[in-house]
C-alpha cells in the first residue's frame, strides 16, 4: 500500500468526477462532433442540436421515469438560482410556503426564499449543528403553505432522507442537487425537484428542474424571464442561448448510466460504495463519523483522532492517487464524494488506504 | 471554385467559432488538466481554480484596459438574465430608465425592464425594419431616467454604434454581447458593459458584466443573489458554482486574443473582414445589403434575387466547407458572422464563392 494507483480517483464534492468514458467521448467530438465543427460552436437553433436537446429530455424521462404530468426544464446556473426562482414561480397568492431545514443547503434556500413570502421554518436541526434530520414529531406545518421545501441530501453534513418525507396536501418541492439519478423516485407527491449538473448530472452551468405541468403559470410579474418556468417549458428549454455544451455532456452521462444499466443498478452501486466506507469507519475508533443518524450515501465526512493526522492523511492519500478528499471548511476534517462516476474500485483503494493509514499511524 | 476547402468556416451568429488554437488546447487539456484531472472536475474553490478565475480577470482587465474603478463580474447564463439584472441592480429610487431601440436585441432588454419600472423608450427605429439607428435628433431623453441602456451591435439586422452614443448625465449601460472585444472602448461615460460569452468570448453559459462600483449596493430586496451585482462583486464571482469551463475557456480566448497582438490589431481584423465583405456586396446588384447606415462589422445580413438562389447559394457554400451562412429567421436570405475567430482567410475564401457563385447564376 501507499504506492502510486495507475489511475486517480476524484473524490471531490463537485464540480465532481465525470465517467472516463465520457471525457473520452468529449475528448473525441471536440474537433468534429457536425459537420466539422464542434458541439460548442453550434447555433441552438440548428436542427441537429435541438435533436441532442430532445433526446437529452427523452433519456433523462425515461431513465428516471418521469410521468407525462411533469415538464422537465434545463436552466442556466446553478441550483442556487432556483432558491429564488421557486417562491417566484410557486407561492400561491397567501405567499406562504414550508421550509425544512437539515443542513447549510436547506437554510440557504430558506433564507432566499424568505425575500419573496412568508417563509415557515417547519423545523430545524441546527442546533444539533445538523448532525441528523429534524424529527418528524416536532415538524410545525403551516396549512396555508404554497408547497414544502427539503433537501434531500445536504452536501456539507452528509445528511440524507431515506424516504421523501410524509407531508399531507401540499406538493413537495426536493433540492436533489447531490443525489438525483442514485436511486428510483416515486414522483406522486412531488410538485417539483431540482438538480445541478455538477455533481451527477455533468458539469456546472445547467440545472435540471422537474416541475408538475399544473403548478406553471402563476410566476409574479417580477419573475425574470430567465427563471420563469412558464417560459422554458414553452419554449423547450430554448427561450435564450443555452448552455449548449453542459447539455451535451448531460447527454453523454444519460448514455453512460444507461450502459451501467439504469437506475435500479446506479442505487446499488451507490449503497455498495457507502456501505464499504462506512463499514471501515464504524469499525475503528480512528476514524469518526460525523454522525451516526440519517446518514448520506453520497457525502461522507469524517474526521481522525487529530488535525495532524488529519494533514498527514489527506497529503498520502493525494500522493497515491486518491484526490480531493479534504472536507468542507464549515467541518474540517476529511470528505469522500460517492457519486455515481466513482467507481466502486476507486473506493475499494480509498478504505485498503484507511486500514493502512490507521494501521501504520493509528 | 466550388470545391472543397481544406478548412471549415463557420460563419454562425452563437453559438459561433472558437480559435483553432483554442479547440486544440481544449482537447489537449481534458485528460488532466490537474493533478491528472480535467479542469470540468475540480472544486471552484480549489487554489488552482481560483487562481484561473483571477487570472482570466487580469487577462481581460488588461486587454481592455478597463479601468480600476470598474468591477469585472463573471455570471450564469446569457445576456437575457442581465436584461433583469440591470433594472434590478440599478435602478434609482424614482425607478426610471432611458432604453434606445435599434433591432431586436434592444427592444427584447427594453421589454424586460418594464417588470421593474417605468421605462423611457428615447426613441425606435422599428417602422424603418431597424434598418439604420434612430436618429440622434429624435432621441427624447427622461430627466430622471437612472441610466441609458443601448445596444452596441444588433447580431440580428446587422447595426452598430460607430461610437457610443452621446448623452449628457447619465451612466452608458451597453449590451456589447456581439462586439466586445472587437474594438477599444473609453470606458468614461460607461456605467455598465455586458456581453454573454458565446460570440467573441467562449462558450455559452457565461456572461461577463463591466459595472462601476460606485453603482453597487443598491439592488431592489427581490433581486435574487444570483442577479445581484454585490454577491458576485463580494465574492470575487464566487458566490455560487461557476460554469468554470466557460470560464477556463475565456481564459484560453484571452490568451490567444493577446497573441495576436491585442485589442487594437482585432480592430484592425475586424475592419479589414467587413471591407472585404461589404466590398462585394455593394458592388454587386446581386447581393443586396440589409442597409446601407450603420452597418455592423460583425453581422452582416445579405439577400440574393431569390429564395431559390438564396437555398442554392447556402447549400453550394456549405458544401465547400463556408458554414452556417443562413439568415436570421426574422430577416431570411444570408449572414455572415465575423467575430474575431473568423480567419481574415476564411473571409476571403468566403468573397472568392460569391463572385463565383454570382458569375455563374448571376
Amino acid at each position: 500500500m501507499n504506492k502510486k494507483l495507475s489511475q486517480i480517483y476524484n473524490f471531490g464534492a463537485g464540480p465532481a468526477c465525470l465517467p472516463q468514458e465520457v471525457l473520452a467521448q468529449i475528448r473525441h467530438d471536440i474537433p468534429d462532433w457536425y459537420q466539422g465543427i464542434s458541439v460548442m460552436e453550434l447555433s441552438h437553433r440548428l436542427p441537429v442540436v435541438t435533436a441532442l436537446t430532445q433526446s437529452v429530455e427523452t433519456d433523462l424521462r425515461q431513465l428516471l421515469a418521469i410521468p407525462s404530468e411533469f415538464a422537465v426544464l434545463f436552466m442556466h446556473g446553478g441550483a442556487r438560482a432556483q432558491f429564488a426562482a421557486i417562491p417566484l414561480n410557486l407561492l400561491d397568492e397567501a405567499r406562504v410556503a414550508d421550509y425544512l431545514i437539515s443542513g447549510t443547503w436547506s437554510a440557504l434556500a430558506c433564507k432566499e426564499a424568505q425575500k419573496y413570502g412568508q417563509i415557515n421554518c417547519v423545523a430545524t436541526s441546527q442546533e444539533e449543528n445538523y448532525r441528523r434530520l429534524p424529527p418528524r414529531a416536532d415538524w410545525k406545518i403551516d396549512k396555508h403553505a404554497s408547497y414544502f421545501h427539503y433537501t434531500d441530501n445536504e452536501t456539507i453534513h452528509g445528511i440524507e432522507f431515506a424516504h421523501p418525507p410524509v407531508v399531507a396536501d401540499k406538493w413537495l418541492v426536493s433540492d436533489m442537487t447531490s443525489n438525483l439519478m442514485t436511486k428510483p423516485i416515486d414522483f406522486t407527491r412531488f410538485g417539483l425537484i431540482y438538480a445541478s449538473a455538477q455533481k451527477n448530472l455533468g458539469i456546472a452551468g445547467l440545472t435540471v428542474v422537474i416541475v408538475r405541468k399544473a403548478l406553471l403559470g402563476k410566476a409574479h410579474p417580477w419573475t425574470p424571464a430567465t427563471l420563469n418556468y412558464s417560459e422554458y417549458y414553452h419554449s423547450h428549454s430554448l427561450y435564450n442561448t443555452p448552455a449548449v455544451f453542459c447539455w451535451y455532456v448531460l447527454g453523454l452521462i444519460l448514455k453512460w448510466a444507461k450502459a451501467q444499466g439504469g437506475l435500479e443498478v446506479l442505487a446499488q452501486h451507490c449503497q455498495q460504495k457507502a456501505a464499504l466506507l462506512y463499514q471501515v469507519i464504524d469499525n475503528s475508533d480512528f476514524y469518526q463519523p460525523y454522525t451516526h443518524f440519517d446518514r448520506s450515501r453520497i457525502n461522507i465526512p469524517f474526521r481522525l483522532p487529530s488535525v495532524e493526522l488529519e494533514t498527514l492523511f489527506l497529503e498520502k492519500a493525494d500522493s497515491m492517487g486518491l484526490k480531493q478528499l479534504k472536507g468542507h471548511q464549515l467541518l474540517g476534517g476529511c470528505r469522500a464524494s460517492l457519486y455515481n462516476a466513482m467507481p466502486i474500485a476507486g473506493v475499494q483503494q480509498l478504505v485498503e488506504f484507511m486500514q493502512f493509514f490507521q494501521k501504520r499511524y493509528g
